[in-house]
């Protein structure tokens, strides 16, 4: 190609399809895995990493959002009250907040897996479903996706289908949100319950 | 109540909350098992039932619709050119269809799994998933999510998340499309192969 550039040859395109092939399916359970081995948040410290999820918005939502979260979070609807705001040109964990926009980082149900992980309960993340809301009671699961058979994140399909109303449930005490079904051996069940009380006084 | 109507006492509301809990959660996977077990379409005399897709639209999208599914039939990514068109007020399996409406019938890809089922090769539809189309030739599954841990149909997510991009596939040779992801017995390899040539005579 002299000195104008370079082209992949037909050959690479092929080694660089068979390379992507095995690459590319990972189910989403190894991420939260990875994510749970990682988090070393001491309960007792009140210190050390937690799971964080992020969401990227327009300047001009920011105030109806805060709004929104408060709302979620005072109806007990919220793993925890933190929120944690980035500006624009910020660097979180090496992505920049893009201009005209923020960052809200809020704290990640996966993060009390975590906890109970490194308190020897060995616990796994099975389903993300819809949980139905009555009279502001947890009824029932109406729908359930494996964590370890999708690639995607049950959770944010069950978000961008509109298939739950947080916000109703928030605010009639009726309505569909967003839930986690996990599994953990029955002869744990006393002392998953003593580890729930002690993390109740932190929030 | 007097005369004027009847209530559900609190009780009666907990029964029916109790009997619908554990109704509610199907997996994907048993409905579609049943329609398998249920079609009998026979591949030599060519009659039977077969798996369908229904979609209701208005009528005024009718013409569009036909011409965007002719021209993925004949880009070959349909499983079989056959389309069937119900009027408003005309009933298909108990279901009317309503005012202003046409219902469009295309052949179901689970028809497949049904006649090899029934020609002695058991076929287990594992996952619903995304294919990635390069230059006019199927590259890689890019995402899955498996039919016995998902109460929602995975194409049905896939097409509603708008990951999906079929025309652009069909048109330009370059997108994704939607396929399922099976399995058979590997001992079975040549007789499915000598099954498909046979059915390839159909279409």
């Amino acid at each position: 190609m002299g000195y104008d550039g370079r082209v992949i040859t037909e050959k690479g395109l092929e080694e660089l399809r068979n390379a992507l092939v095995t690459d590319r399916i990972g189910f989403i359970i190894t991420k939260i895995e990875s994510l749970i081995f990682k988090a070393n948040f001491d309960v007792r410290q009140g210190k050390g990493n937690v799971i964080i999820n992020n969401a990227v918005i327009s300047k001009r939502h920011y105030n109806t959002a805060l709004k929104i979260i408060r709302k979620v979070v005072s109806a007990g609807y919220a793993v925890s009250p933190l929120v944690r705001i980035f500006e624009e040109g910020e660097v979180v964990e090496g992505r920049i907040v893009p201009k005209g926009k923020v960052m809200i980082v809020t704290l990640c149900s996966i993060t009390l897996d975590a906890i109970l992980h490194h308190a020897g309960i060995p616990i796994s993340p099975m389903f993300g479903g819809m949980v139905q809301i009555l009279e502001r009671k947890p009824l029932r699961f109406t729908d359930l996706i494996s964590y370890s058979g999708s690639t995607l994140d049950p959770l944010e399909i069950f978000s961008a289908k509109g298939l739950s109303s947080v916000l109703k449930a928030v605010e009639t005490g009726n309505g569909y949100v967003l839930a986690n079904f996990r599994e953990i051996p029955m002869t744990l069940w006393p002392r998953l319950r003593r580890s729930l009380k002690g993390l109740k006084s932190l929030v």
